[in-house]
């Protein structure tokens, strides 16, 4: 039984949220904290149209499960779909879904799996049609923490339901590891079918996420336009997830909102967040190749975070959490700045490369004393990848 | 016995601190902590040239007296020099006073003294000649903590000291208190005097200081030019003096430093400051004549604080212990910026008035459990007052 794994990598955004609603640039890059999505496919048992397509979401311990014959009612029967030509889910559809969900059995904690599980559904019988399956999703990514965890959701869900369905061919593995990538033409496929997964997840979602999981490395994107940046130098981060929910449309409302009281303050302070994007992508492409210009190119960096955090906090999207990790890692000399929404969520600090282990120890023992938790990621590395097994 | 006594407020900035250096406006205005100034001339004893000038600094608990006839030959004799025109102290003058005060007995730990005792001892002298006299000085206001506590020092010693000279009328006591002002043209030679006093103590001062000292109320001020504000209601702080230390001219550089680094953003910050000044003035002089248009205007200074703080940060002269204020104010849901140079010094906390006030008791306790020192203020009110005894 052939099986196939795709791993897609979370996103932070390094500079520019917020203010790239109001038309500044932003970067956004791929951090190695991944969700992995393996699948097998089953032999349809002699009867036509038995079997069934599971997944088990390990990281909720759920698993849920839909005959065959019954998705073929929902969906037709799609085999031989225009797998090539990525298509967005019809309103009929996720209608038909919705109801198709409403008869299992989520825990009222979960309800946010059913746009998850839609999103699945879809992508499964658009890309395989109503064969039986059986998907394992698991993630290292906290969920809902503005990492990009729906994106490397859809991201490493295409790229093996891609592979699966012969769609994309899946280079040789990496030197030394068990992972290879695909060609830019098959990323391509796999992000269009990526972002019809975020589109059902998050009614509109600006594509970016799905394009820092897909293609890696980090990704500028000013109205609507990507630009992929080659970063040159792995940068070492510490996120710190404040496990605060926070509403995100709430936060981008009440931005527009100071945004309108003061105009004129305000259209400052996005040209300067626009500003502090584009030399911070030209920071990042920047090749390194010794102690004194690597510490350089980081001392650059954290000092553009330490002023975007600035700028966000004028910008009212702060938040008690946000402003404890800062100072926490203020008393080490470290610079931290939040990333994505604001309003709690996550929160990253720039780990030199000469920073002392010891250190960061320190540091985040204290960060995580105060009820948080943190990653170390590296930032900027590989978009998908997938091995078969 | 004749006793003249004058007070001066200090002074906080409400917005624009280190963005005035690179062009942008900012807002200085009074608050209710004063330096109070008594002054007792003593009749010549018959003997010519006996008698002493003594200056009691109350709150460093010393006491500095030099003889008449020693002033005269350090001074001459100016008594009926032009008092009516202010002149800065001689390079000449300066360095005999620092021959004068190597005799005292200053203690090393208070040895910016000096710099004050040269200011009483120019303005003194300028003012009343070598005659006897004794002054007793005491303030409220935390010393080198960034709140004009030198230029209330200036101010209301050049006001009991012109008043004793009978340069400047006193007008009659406000009702129901001891204390009445000046006219507007005996302030402006106070505010001359002031600032040569000013001089001594900082070298190249902005003029700011005294000038809201003096005047009382709000002054913006933009390329060396002042504008008066008439402060409509008065508002109320809590300053909170974090008793970190910090090198003024250090913070000016680093900003400098930061902005040749980061043109294109600092400029646009900068001009973000600028704007957020240019509001600040104008809603301080709107009348707010009930609860609802009091906390409307209240809470749109509240946001403008808030902006400026985030610029402050962007320009990197935050500090950790301003960051625990912000912090632990923030969690009461009030809105602070540091005022001044930054890194460490004073923090402002703005009070509305609709504010419980167990929760601002709260508040205050829990600020100075961290060690830190909370003054509550209300802000735009009198400068420069007078009273006889």
């Amino acid at each position: 039984m052939e099986g196939f794994r795709a791993r897609a990598p979370g996103k932070i955004i390094l500079a520019g949220e917020h203010a790239v609603v109001h038309g500044s640039a932003a970067v956004a890059a791929a951090i190695d904290l991944y969700t992995h999505s393996s699948l097998h496919l089953l032999p349809a048992s002699e009867e036509d149209g038995a079997g069934a397509v599971e997944v088990d979401l390990r990281d909720t311990g759920l698993v849920f499960s839909w005959p065959c014959a019954r998705l073929r009612e929902v969906f037709g029967d799609r085999a031989g779909a225009a797998v090539n030509a990525p298509r967005p889910c019809s309103s009929n559809e996720l209608a038909s879904m919705a109801k198709l969900l409403e008869q299992e059995d989520i825990p009222e904690d979960k309800i946010w799996l059913a746009a998850g599980l839609s999103a699945f559904l879809y992508l499964y019988t658009s890309i395989l049609g109503c064969r039986p399956g059986k998907a394992v999703v698991k993630s290292d990514l906290p969920l809902g923490a503005g990492l990009g965890s729906s994106a490397a959701f859809s991201v490493s869900l295409s790229g093996a339901l891609l592979a699966a369905a012969g769609a994309v061919r899946p280079q040789a593995a990496d030197a030394g590891t068990e992972w290879g990538s695909f060609h830019k033409e098959d990323l391509e496929l796999v992000n269009q079918w990526a972002f019809q997964g975020e589109k059902i997840i998050h009614g509109k979602p600006s594509g970016i996420d799905n394009a820092v999981s897909t293609f890696g490395s980090m990704i500028k994107f000013k109205k609507g336009e990507f630009t992929n940046l080659k970063s040159s130098n792995p940068v070492k981060m510490l996120i710190t997830d404040t496990r605060v929910g926070r509403n995100t449309k709430a936060l981008v409302a009440g931005v527009s909102e100071r945004a309108s009281r003061h105009p004129d303050a305000m259209a400052s302070v996005i040209s300067a967040v626009n500003s502090i994007s584009e030399e911070l992508s030209s920071i990042v492409e920047l090749a390194a190749d010794d102690e004194v210009a690597i510490t350089a190119k980081e001392e650059k960096l954290a000092e553009l975070m330490e002023m975007n955090q600035g700028l966000l906090q004028c910008m009212g999207v702060s938040h008690c959490a946000i402003e404890t990790v800062l100072r926490t890692t203020l008393k080490y000399n470290l610079v931290s700045k939040l990333t994505g929404a604001g309003g709690g969520g996550c929160v990253l600090t720039l780990i030199p490369s000469l920073l002392p282990n010891s250190v960061l120890e320190k540091t985040t023992t204290e960060i995580e004393s105060h009820g948080f938790r943190c990653f170390q990621v590296k930032v900027g590395g590989r978009g998908l990848q997938f091995c078969r097994g």
